[in-house]
C-alpha cells in the first residue's frame, strides 16, 4: 500500500549528497522539485544534467513562495540559521524540513524565529563518506530509515491546544518524501532522536576514528595486514572530518553519555583482559547478544532471498489528523516502527 | 608473474571456514589435497561434494607421511597441542604450517615440541562471522594478506647457524599455496604479527563488541534508526563470541596495548566534547588522516576500475634460500610488502 503523491512542490536548499540525490529521486518519481545550490560552478553542473536549479537563493524562495512550495534545508548546520532568515524574508508562508542529522539545534534555530508551527524536521539515515553534488545519486535512500520530528503536535496536544492544519499537511507531505525515496518514515521526537543517533551515528564515527589511529600506529605492517573487518569498522572515518565535527558536536549532551558507556565497556575489557588468565568474555557474550538483536530486528530485510521487500519494522497506517493520531506517533515511535499514509 | 606449484601434496586438519576454503581452493587449482574432519557429518558432506576427506586423524596423518605432505593447521587454538602430538606420532617428518590467527602461543606449542625446524606459521587475513565448513567457500582469500611467519630462519641467521634445506623447501610451498589461493604472502615474524593483528583485527572486534552494547542500550528506537555505518560497525561482533574470545585472549598483552591507546584517545575525546564549545577536532583530524593513508595504501586495489588487479604492496621477488634472502624478507615485512617466488 504505497502513500499517494506530495501535494506541492518541493524546494531544495543545498543539493550536496543528501539533497542533491532528494532531488533526483523526487524529479525520478515525478514529482516538482527544484532547487538551490550555493556554489555557481555545481548549480551549472546540476541544470547541465538536466535539473531545474539556480545559485540565487532569494529568486529561488519567490518562487516557492509563489507555488506554495515545501522548502527542504539541506545545508550543514551552521548555515541554517541564516537559510531560515531568508526563508522568513522571501518565503514566509511556505513550510520546512530539513535533512540535518542533529535536530534540536535546528529546532533552536525555528523555535528562536517562532517558526514551529510550519516545521516538520527529518533526517535520512543514508550517506556515504563522499559529499556534495557530484556524490548525489539516486535510489541512495531505498530501504533507509528516515525520521521525521513531530514535537509541534506533541507540545499542542500537551497544552490542550489545536493542531494547525496546516501543519497536518506538511507533516503529510514530509511522510510522503520520505516515501517517495524509497525509506521507512519514523516518528522520532527531536530528544529521543538525538539520544538514538548519538549511540547508532555519531559514536560509531567516533569509534572508527580511534580505531583508525590506532591502527595506523600500528606502522606500515599492520596496515598491510588490515583486512575487511578493520577497513569495515573504519569506513566512516574518511568522511571529511569537518562533517563529522559538526555532527558530533551539535550532539555533544547525548552522545558524551553514550561515549561514556562505551569507554567504560572497553574499560572493563581491557581490566580482564589484563588478568591471568585474561578474559573478555562478559565483553564478548553481550555484545554478540547486542548484535544478534539488531540483526533479528533488521537482517531479514537485508539478506532475504525473496524479491519482495518485507521491512521488519512494525508499521502504523494511520491519517494524519484522525483522533488519536499524536498517541500513536507515540506509541509507533517507542516501538522504532514506521509510517505509511493513507 | 605467477609463482609456480606447490611440490607436494597438502593434508588439512580441520575444515571450518578457513580449512574448508583453503581445501577447496587447492583442489580447483589443479592441487593433490585433502583432509580431516572432526565431526563426522561434517565429514560426509565434504565428502558428498566430491572432496577427499575422512574424520579419522590418524589414518589421515599416516597418509600424509607416505607422501610427505605438508599439513596445514586448522583448529581452533585450543586444540593445536593435541593435533600437533598426533602430527608427531603418525606423521613425524612432514612439513607443518597453521592458519590460527595469533601466533605466539601456536610457536610455543611447536617450541615445546622441538618443530621449529619443520614449522612455518601462517595466518590468511580473511573470513566472515560465519563458522565451519557449510560457511566455506572457493576463493574466500582472494587479494587477502596471507602472513607467513620465518622465525626459525631469522633465528638461526641471528645465531650464525645455518637454516635447514627442508625448512626452505617448507617455506617455499606455503608462499606457493597462499598464492595458490589469490592471497598476498605478507612475511611477519610472530611478534611482530601478533602486534599488527592486535590492532587491526582483535581491537576492530572489541570495539565492535562494545558499540553493540551501547546501541542496544539506546532501546528500539534506536536499533530502528541504525544504518549503513552501524551495521558496517558491529559487522564482526555477530562472530561467535568463543571464537572472539579465543582471539583476544590468547594476544592478550599485544592486544591490552592497543586497547589502551585507543581508550586514551576516546577519553581524550570525551573530555573536549564536554567543554564550552565541545570539541573532537584533534581525534576527528587525526582519524581521518589515518584513514586516508589506509586508502591511499589499500584503496586502489579495491576501487580500481582497472580489470586489471593491482596489488598496491610493494613486491619482494626472490629465490628461498639464495644469499641475503633473509634479510630480504626482514625487509619487505618492514615495508608490509608482499612475496613473489620465481
Amino acid at each position: 500500500m504505497l502513500s499517494s503523491r506530495i501535494s506541492r512542490p518541493v524546494c531544495l536548499v543545498g543539493l550536496g549528497l543528501i539533497g542533491g540525490s532528494l532531488l533526483r529521486d523526487l524529479v525520478a518519481a515525478g514529482d516538482t522539485a527544484y532547487g538551490y545550490n550555493r556554489s555557481t560552478s555545481g548549480a551549472r553542473k546540476a541544470v547541465s544534467e538536466g535539473y531545474d536549479v539556480s545559485d540565487d537563493l532569494p529568486r529561488v524562495l519567490r518562487r516557492a513562495e509563489e507555488d506554495n512550495a515545501l522548502i527542504v534545508v539541506a545545508v550543514p548546520m551552521f548555515a541554517v540559521g541564516a537559510v531560515l532568515d531568508q526563508i522568513a524574508e522571501y518565503a514566509p508562508s511556505c513550510g520546512i524540513s530539513d535533512v540535518v542529522s542533529v535536530k534540536w539545534e535546528v529546532y533552536a534555530e525555528i523555535r528562536k524565529r517562532g517558526m514551529e508551527a510550519r516545521y516538520v524536521g527529518g533526517h535520512p539515515m543514508a550517506g556515504t563518506s563522499e559529499s556534495g553534488w557530484n556524490a548525489s545519486r539516486k535510489g541512495l535512500f531505498e530501504r533507509a530509515t528516515w525520521a521525521i520530528t513531530y514535537d509541534y503536535a506533541d507540545q499542542q496536544q500537551e497544552k490542550g491546544q489545536p493542531i494547525d492544519a496546516g501543519w497536518i499537511e506538511l507533516f503529510t507531505d514530509v511522510v510522503r518524501m520520505a516515501s517517495a525515496t524509497g525509506a521507512e518514515a519514523i516518528p522520532a521526537r527531536v530528544v529521543n532522536h538525538d539520544h538514538a543517533v548519538a549511540r547508532v551515528s555519531h559514536l560509531p564515527h567516533l569509534m572508527a576514528l580511534a580505531l583508525s589511529v590506532t591502527g595506523d600506529n600500528g606502522g606500515i605492517l599492520a596496515q598491510s595486514l588490515a583486512a575487511g573487518s578493520f577497513k569495515d569498522a573504519t569506513r566512516v572515518a574518511g568522511t571529511n572530518p569537518e562533517l563529522i565535527q559538526a555532527m558530533c558536536e551539535t550532539n555533544s549532551v547525548a552522545l558524551s553519555e553514550a561515549l561514556e558507556e562505551a569507554i567504560e565497556l572497553l574499560a572493563e575489557a581491557h581490566d580482564t583482559l589484563s588478568q591471568d588468565p585474561p578474559s573478555i568474555r562478559e565483553l564478548a557474550v553481550a555484545g554478540n547478544r547486542a548484535r544478534r538483536r539488531l540483526e533479528a530486528r533488521t537482517g531479514a530485510r537485508r539478506e532475504s532471498v525473496s524479491p519482495v521487500k518485507i521491512s521488519s519494522r512494525p508499521v502504523l497506517r494511520f491519517h494524519p489528523g484522525s483522533p488519536g493520531w499524536v498517541n500513536q506517533l507515540r506509541q509507533t515511535e517507542s516501538t522504532g516502527g514506521r509510517m505509511e499514509i493513507f
